[in-house]
């Protein structure tokens, strides 16, 4: 499990959602109080935009309070949207090309969560790739597996539809009806231009996600509140892929996996 | 505040120390529970001892859980006189520099525990040090600084003296009874042949140190027992220089400082 | 292209070949003398044997010259069997996972080399392996791919045959006939017990490779002689598989790739 | 012996300077042409200035070729007065404390050169240190060291009298006419409002150090010249402070210690 955080608006300073508050995300690395573990220690990074298309993208395997430079760059970077996030690896060696956000062209990614026997259907899911998304896989994490797979599936063109199909294919590879563990996602990406959110979970307990309005016609999205106060965030519902922009939050309902859950069963997480 | 653990002993795999027990150093890296911090991710280290006088050393500053190399090495080096600890930095970038153990010619020293105000004294504490231990200073740490005042004080000579001595330095420059923070020790070191250990503490409140006796007249010491069963362990009493050798442990009660304490205000601290 | 150095014989310090002698593997890292590039400093790593059947790993991002804990380890690691490398990549980030050795169960592998196109013909490669090896896979180097290839090219069973198999492999695939670029490889690894090693180029430029023997049957091989001295060792042949067992050298000629190369037109590459 | 870089004027990309030349600073990181080492791959840095008065600063001990982030940023951070610096160490452990440059409140700071035996003279230097700069000293480096000699005497309210006092305090101390050593500094340094920058040697052999004036008034001092064209770059001229604003150039003589230099000993040093 991981932390993550993002923002839209008026560019301000990274710290003022990294550092500055209260449970900022860099508190929120050593402790996290809705995830499983209260340390995510296992590496860090952040995307952000400004004119250029292409995001910049900074990542090492330290965990965020003990990197120097991290202070440094999130002071001096203003974005009017980035994107940020810390790692608790469940599994496997901490490495840069495992850490988030994952980047391509214009997109950027990070991901929240588990998708259970991973190893096992890695290759499955590998396959899927055209050649030249395939050629982009530089890590092992089932993560950027999803970020190429959603590539794959017409991220550009229509997200909705590409996340319908990576929850189809994920749901179907690791037949969660079977197995023991459950799908479990909470995804933030963005083309520069907007944001996008979406939770699902094969057992009710997507990872958390809330949304806050700022001034300006900011958003601001985290794992946890970041001044600590359930009461002045919203939950982000599970199975809405939410799109932000500049004023505006519109959502659109995930389906295509719904008629294999069973009716009613879906209630909302507690967070 | 930091985990540590001590091995003397037959030669044994530095990973039945490190990492095989169930509350090993590596899981008191991520969970202690007798500190006031449960994570110790701001680096680690070790130092062992085979024919040669000089230990070896090794230390980084990612936290010991996401090191790929730590399980190889702890799994091969086999030793019969190591060191090893995990450091939480209070304050200050992690550098390899600042990462314990220290050593130097035949002495490893590793430290958990405070000293106030150190940046106020450092000054005054570095200006004490001979120059060509001066010389040595690589980092910023007080525990860097308190090993060198040691060898300065005459360790090699006098182990039980020169820890008095350096007692009653830090307690004189860091004034406890006026200032609020007390100063808190638990030192362990060596010179290849036995180790030494001690706690003291201006409050009463000395970081825990545990000991247990293993086969062949090995010992072992522990920041928290590392089968998390503190019944089948020793306390290191406060202010006692302990001296262990294969099958062998000694005492020296530690006393310049004594009289500065108020009478019968010492108690044995909970660990 | 990358420098690297392996040893077999009685035990000795792996500083003796690291960092000890006038041309070590270390000063290579620094001022190759018979490579492209002078520098390798992208990495680093060395796999060491001793009574258990697993090697152990130990690999980092920094060049070998500026890490502190290589000369400690390197003094304090004896072994009668180890395998040590230096990187220079070509292209792409420095990781962990790129570094060489590469090791599974017993074997431990290292590599010198290019293959043509590595990034057009990666994804055939890696759909010969089978599940298990595949799931081995950690970064995105040629190197690890020819490793897998190896074992599942029944490495174990007759090394020389998956040699052979895996060189028809790479040179079919690069088709090197019709590219420019070469496929070059000087690859060495073991299983433990004997150290394998052999060079193949397809243009007669082969990575060059040393060997010498040394007291009580010890064998030293090493990309540049390691006393600076050439007449005192021995190049190794190309497309021959060499065997050093404590003693013993025994040589396989690699064929079956033979007919596609130009009758005549083999020639001992100039080192 | 270092390569750095400097830059002053209209907001550019970092990448500018450090990336994209021809002969880069990163490209000098690798094949430096005018030092005595080829290779710079101890660690790299930066620092830049936006509207605020303290700049940001990058560090890491990573060869900058192999750093994975910095592409990145210097694609992303645009700036009006950065420094740029790629080190090579002569001894010691690599440490993101000992990379340049170095930085305090408003001051940035970094260093190409050498001072004989540092060692030997680091404490008598480090006691002239006021306490609250001596408290700030986080690493070996005589670089550092100088830095805050140079607050100590005065940088911000006479940048060339500082210059004098230190250059005066190395001279001494270092007794460059009995020892076989000669003090070598090139200095860059700012404010956020001017560029410093001087060459000193006691034996005439000062690190190199080019001045190219660009569009906008800009200004862009580097070790080797960025296009490779030792023609169209000046040379700065040796014990002459040159202070760089937008659109101008001015020197200040340095003059305390030319009275111990033998009369017209002092020629030109060959690039």
């Amino acid at each position: 499990m991981c932390r993550l955080a993002a923002y839209l608006g008026p560019a301000i300073a990274l710290e003022q959602i990294v550092v500055a508050p209260t449970h900022s995300l860099l508190e929120q690395s050593q402790h996290a109080s809705e995830a499983k573990l209260a340390v995510n220690g296992d590496g860090f990074g952040f995307a952000w935009y400004d004119q250029a298309q292409e995001p910049g993208l900074y990542r090492d395997v330290l965990p965020a309070w003990s990197d120097g430079n991290l202070p440094s760059l999130c002071r001096m970077i203003r974005s009017r949207l980035f994107l940020a996030h810390v790692r608790a690896s469940t599994a496997g060696e901490t490495s840069r090309v495992n850490c988030h956000p994952f980047s391509h062209q214009s997109w950027s990614f990070m991901h929240n969560g588990q998708v259970p026997d991973i190893q096992r259907i890695r290759r499955r899911l590998e396959a899927m790739l055209p050649d030249d998304l395939y050629a982009l896989r530089r890590g092992t994490t089932n993560s950027e597996l999803i970020f190429l797979l959603l590539l794959t599936s017409g991220l550009s063109e229509d997200p909705a539809s590409a996340v319908n199909k990576v929850l189809d294919i994920l749901i179907d590879q690791s037949r969660y009806g079977a197995g023991k563990d459950a799908v479990r996602l909470t995804c933030v990406f963005s083309d520069g231009q907007a944001i996008y959110a979406f939770r699902h979970a094969s057992d009710d307990r997507e990872p958390t996600l809330y949304l806050q309005a700022g001034e300006g016609g900011a958003w601001t999205l985290a794992s946890e509140p970041l001044d600590g106060d359930v009461a002045r965030w919203d939950c982000i519902e599970p199975d809405v892929l939410v799109r932000l922009e500049p004023g505006r939050c519109s959502e659109v309902k995930l389906s295509t996996w719904s008629s294999v859950a069973s009716p009613g069963s879906r209630q909302e997480a507690v967070a």
